[in-house]
């Protein structure tokens, strides 16, 4: 098995993580969090989303967390779902834009209620205020691998939005699997050919785990080179009507197997484990990471084991 | 990726899935839940375990279940601790005997209050047994990848026990994630020294999902070859502490991405999800598989695409 020799991890709980979560988490805790995971090592994060606190009642602290938040150390992308939200992101000091269209008609009316010729008229300005403001922009594609809606996405349809992406200028290009229709297959079919296509252009995965097939998709994609990766601490995120459906891989997983096979995420466990009990604690909640529950792979741990039976 | 035609998946709900649940599963559960994982197409069950109802309480009615079950289509196997196991579950009519033996002294001591030395003198009277009766036996390794108690399992031991199990006519080798500390690499190594070893006898995979790797080891064996795989229906079975630490590997969760992968499992889907959510409704309890709260991947779902904004 060919794999890289180290990733990068982006920590997305305080924005894809916390977006739908019923109660509002006291920006202060936000802040807390952020600092907790930076302990463990983690240095990027999409911190928040400039957006309408109607739409999105707990991104209403974007400014406030942005101000806030360590700079040292660390970068902070925003999502910014039209001009307004970006030039807010910018004035509150973001490193990163992050620009999101979805890959069907359907999923892009349903999340931003506009078809994707209009999505695609609005980046222009977003990309010239970034440009002039030396701000990176990450575009990326909702729903690459399937849409609730519409099923299968042609790749077509996927690579003319990177298309435009890399003509604006993008930074990177990132592909989200938004409600887990990725396997492996798909995954290194479309990764592939993308990274064929636009070589000079790293490709971060946004996976989610619907189906349980999350983390073998990560396998899929470190296996065609993919190097950068979103994860949410906990696992949180997602679908707000089935809390327990999993919505992002959960950071101390990811973690967890990649430093078991040798890549090197630059994240200490053990304080990132740390950081996922604080969320648990005060999301008051049993979240999905599965780490949490069992603890690391290695030292000996105990208490499982002594109750089973057979193999 | 190069990946196997087809797979055998065997149904271990009533066996591993059941043997911690703390409520007892009345037997006629347990025959409706057989039969409705039959009408999606699966062929094999571990179907019970032929141990003392004091150690294994959900098990007290193993010779009343074999007794009962569906024998057209399907192969039943008992998991047995002891030649007493053995004896009762052949003369119940089993079609396979499982027997198994950890890989490490601790968990062997846990496990089954013996030695693995002991465990192993106890080995040929039952292959005898087997042979006699024309009954398959099936090795197992517990804790393969790794143990609770003493940690790192050398690839030495584990293959010890597949030499005896080999030498005594065992018909297949089954390795056992008992508490999932495999990751892809530790499991292709392992996998892949077992098959060079031993080219003629078929090895199968008993994964559990307690880190989160679960799936993504599937795909690591089906990359070295393998094509046997235990799952459980709903991802129940494990550590009895944690509920939500997801013993196995859901049996629809793994139909459904093997299928959408073009690997042919032989098993319906949608029949399938209709005996987990029988299950789930029969255990009082939401379940860990995932397909059971998102769906299958396509048609299109819907629902929790509406919500969802962002990537």
């Amino acid at each position: 098995m060919i794999l890289p020799n180290k990733v990068r991890i982006r920590e997305v709980v305080l924005r894809d993580g916390f977006q739908s979560w019923p109660e509002f988490v006291p920006t202060k805790t936000k802040l807390e969090i952020i600092k907790a995971v930076m302990a463990a090592g983690v240095t990027e994060f999409e911190t928040t989303a400039f957006v309408s606190p109607k739409a999105v009642p707990q991104m209403a602290d974007a400014l406030e967390v942005v101000k806030a938040v360590p700079r040292e150390g660390a970068t902070h992308a925003a999502l910014v779902p039209n001009l307004r939200g970006a030039e807010n992101a910018v004035a509150a000091g973001v490193d990163q834009l992050n620009v999101v269209i979805s890959a069907s008609e359907a999923h892009n009316m349903a999340n931003f209620r506009r078809p994707i010729a209009d999505s695609l008229a609005a980046l222009e300005p977003i990309f010239q205020l970034a440009r002039k403001n030396h701000v990176e922009v990450v575009g990326a594609v909702a729903v690459a691998f399937g849409c609730p809606f519409s099923g299968e996405v042609p790749a077509a349809d996927v690579i003319k939005l990177i298309e435009t992406y890399v003509d604006y200028g993008s930074e990177a290009i990132a592909l989200g699997d938004t409600t887990g229709m990725a396997t492996p297959l798909r995954l290194q079919q479309l990764a592939g050919s993308i990274m064929d296509r636009f070589p000079d252009k790293p490709l971060s995965l946004h996976l989610h785990n619907n189906r349980g097939t999350g983390m073998a998709n990560l396998l899929a994609g470190l296996q065609v080179g993919v190097t950068r990766f979103d994860a949410a601490l906990g696992g949180i995120g997602g679908c707000p009507n089935v809390p327990q459906a999993s919505g992002n891989l959960a950071t101390e997983d990811v973690v967890c197997m990649l430093e078991d096979m040798g890549i090197d995420t630059g994240i200490n466990l053990e304080v990132l484990l740390d950081a996922a009990r604080f969320l648990e604690k005060n999301l008051k909640q049993v979240l999905p990471g599965q780490v949490l529950k069992s603890g690391p792979i290695l030292p000996a741990q105990g208490a499982c084991g002594a109750k089973q039976f057979g193999n």
